[in-house]
């Protein structure tokens, strides 16, 4: 007799292979790109290998003030014999091109980024220079060389100056600008839209008129937008299949995939894989993982875009997040499949027992002189408070049970954790 | 005899002492902060202890899909003698508050999230109940409270949610929100003003109709916003004192405190201490440091605001980046004093001898097991292809010699190297 009360859920696969399943399915997607003004850049992925047009310095410089001298003329000198220049001119960085030209004997004032003169083979510093009347003294030989930093010292012409998949940093970006770039090609944000379930929340928006507390979508948003995305709250979907359908489908419209939160479990009112089964082809995929807590995450596809589905408890919420939600951002932003959320070594401050299904475990960090220390996060999978006393996660295999002191690689959840960790 | 090529710094100091006389001088200033909301709060500092003023969850729910009942009537139940229930209603977490009454031998089924009715102290899933026509069946004797997040779980009423000073992350804010608030109260992000100094940028810019070659700028302002403050490029000192002056007044006017880039050694034409000087009391106050590359580096107070003096190549420019700027804006942005750099314990690739002075040493981080390896990053101080290959730096103190595979501590540029390095 079939139960109207229960639903089973497909049985849950490998959180792994389902991870998978999602990526390969779009592995062949072509991320698009855009150019951006150099100045906010910084944190986007590079599109292209950007290669030098120039040299540089593009003419041979100095980094000292000092004197441009033929280092000829010092090959004897001694304090006792000093070297004796005539100083017949100044060259300061602005001064580049210059006919100035020195003959053996003759020394030019160089201020740090000048050019060299022609003529002129080393400078050497102020301070080690004795002034006589118009003339400088020099005690020691100087080096060819010496005091100048040559044409195309820092970057050659036709380098690669830095590779695609980037993430440009504040440096990289004084790299491009360097050569004379104003805008980079970057890959597009994606755009995710979030889609919270429950008619609970509704309720208490009603009540709350500024519609706080749907915060999970709030939590999504933050962890995706510090991965890389564009990430849209799109607004609660209340309990009636027709209505999950619509908001799905409207939000699918606007963004390259879609996130809900709550509504994907065996509930009556769970209706997000119906939903989600009723907008296209193939419709849900996998709807289930062998995970805990996050054993009611899923995904769909519908007209190639992904559907997460992420359970309704916000412990879940997060473990289903990292696998599905995280590493899509990172393909659709052009990351190579490598580029995995910073993780660090850490020591595990007690034993740890998975259980029969992977364990997704919240621990926070602590820093013991020259190791972290990573003390798993107890507390209710349904309890934001319990994620915010952790900095990042471990997945531990079903069935593997971890010593106290054993070494646990814990993945951040994200760059913002290094401000608590460090 | 004066020397008319040659102005000597002042003894370079401790880089260590010249940081404290920085951040010492400006300990008393009070920091002022602003309320903003919640969904832009991702990143900031919060400004005051926050206490819950309600228990989350707010009432008793249930955190499964089953029925609720009273766990009295199961104590001997056993699947051949099960204990069975009259089902009389059903509750979902939009349903709270709710007037439903279990008595015993009656049930609710009651979905994820859904409120407990009065006289029900348990929920049992509802895969683990056997359906008999219009009654439930239990097979074994459940415990009080099993199925149940109990009211305030999850925050007590009057608890500290999230202490001042604490770097606002997604999951926090997710926490700040679900007690209703709106707003968080934040400290102001520090303003700096960044110029940089030489005719020969007022050249390069006259030729690129962009001015894209202050790359510098760039930089230091990426790693500035990177660190917290709003930074802004205020453009190019010529070589004209009063000009120099001029262009330092007007952007303390605006800002929190002025970065300078070049222009500050002995140099001829490097006119910045000068500039400070006649600005106001007590002007520079520490020119020059004991440190490689950076020791051009230096401060000026003018009406109790800072000027950063850094050098206008960029290696020494990063290290007087770090030795002053990071502090100085953690400081201004109401972080404490133990709020360092993101770092991390290195091994070292290869022996390093520091030398006669502190040492700045740039390093490229690579992973190796569950270590990392702090490879030194060699190439001029005017290169910004040195910087490129970097994500960090480590301060040795002078004359000291690593060995190979020594432990080294590196602080990271900023949050965004961990793209870089995991």
């Amino acid at each position: 007799m079939k139960r109207p009360d229960i639903r089973r859920l497909p049985k849950r696969g490998d959180p792994q292979e389902a991870q998978c399943k999602l990526l390969q399915g779009l592995a062949s997607k072509v991320v698009s790109t855009e150019s951006v003004a150099l100045a906010v850049a910084v944190g986007r992925v590079l599109a292209s290998d950007v290669y030098s047009n120039l040299n540089i310095p593009a003419y041979d410089k100095t980094f000292i003030d000092g004197y441009a001298i033929n280092p000829l003329d010092t090959c004897s000198a001694t304090p006792s014999k000093p070297a004796a220049f005539t100083v017949i001119g100044k060259l300061f960085p602005a001064d580049y091109p210059t006919d100035l030209q020195v003959t053996r004997g003759e020394a030019v004032y160089v201020a740090t980024g000048a050019p060299i003169p022609t003529g002129a083979y080393a400078a050497v510093k102020v301070e080690e220079t004795r002034l006589k009347c118009d003339r400088i003294e020099i005690v020691r030989p100087i080096k060819s060389g010496e005091g100048i930093i040559p044409l195309g010292d820092d970057v050659k012409q036709g380098a690669l100056l830095l590779s695609h998949g980037r993430v440009l940093r504040p440096q990289d970006v004084g790299l491009l600008a360097s050569v004379g770039l104003c805008k980079a090609e970057v890959y597009k944000k994606p755009v995710v839209a979030i889609l919270s379930g429950g008619d609970e929340l509704i309720k208490r928006s009603q009540k709350d008129p500024e519609k706080i507390p749907n915060n999970y979508a709030l939590v999504v948003r933050g962890l995706a937008e510090e991965l890389g995305a564009t990430a849209v709250v799109k607004g609660i979907m209340p309990d009636v299949l027709e209505l999950v359908e619509r908001q799905i489908n409207e939000a699918l419209a606007e963004a390259d995939f879609v996130i809900t939160i709550g509504g994907s479990s065996v509930g009556m009112k769970d209706f997000v894989p119906d939903a989600v089964n009723r907008l296209g082809k193939p419709g849900v995929v996998v709807q289930g993982i062998n995970l805990r807590p996050g054993a009611v995450s899923g995904f769909g596809m519908v007209n190639e875009k992904p559907v997460i589905m992420l359970p309704g408890h916000i412990g879940s919420c997060i473990a289903g997040f990292y696998f599905f939600v995280a590493p899509l951002i990172r393909q659709l932003s052009g990351l190579e499949r490598g580029d995995l959320q910073p993780h660090l070594s850490a020591e595990l401050a007690e034993s740890v027992d998975s259980g029969p299904q992977f364990r997704f475990l919240f621990v926070a960090l602590n820093r013991a002189r020259d190791k972290f220390i990573a003390a798993p996060v107890e507390g209710g999978s349904s309890a934001l408070s319990t994620i915010v006393k952790a900095n990042g996660y471990a997945i531990i295999p079903p069935h593997k049970c971890l010593a106290k002191n054993a070494n646990l690689n814990v993945f951040l959840f994200g760059k913002l954790e290094t401000s608590q960790v460090t």
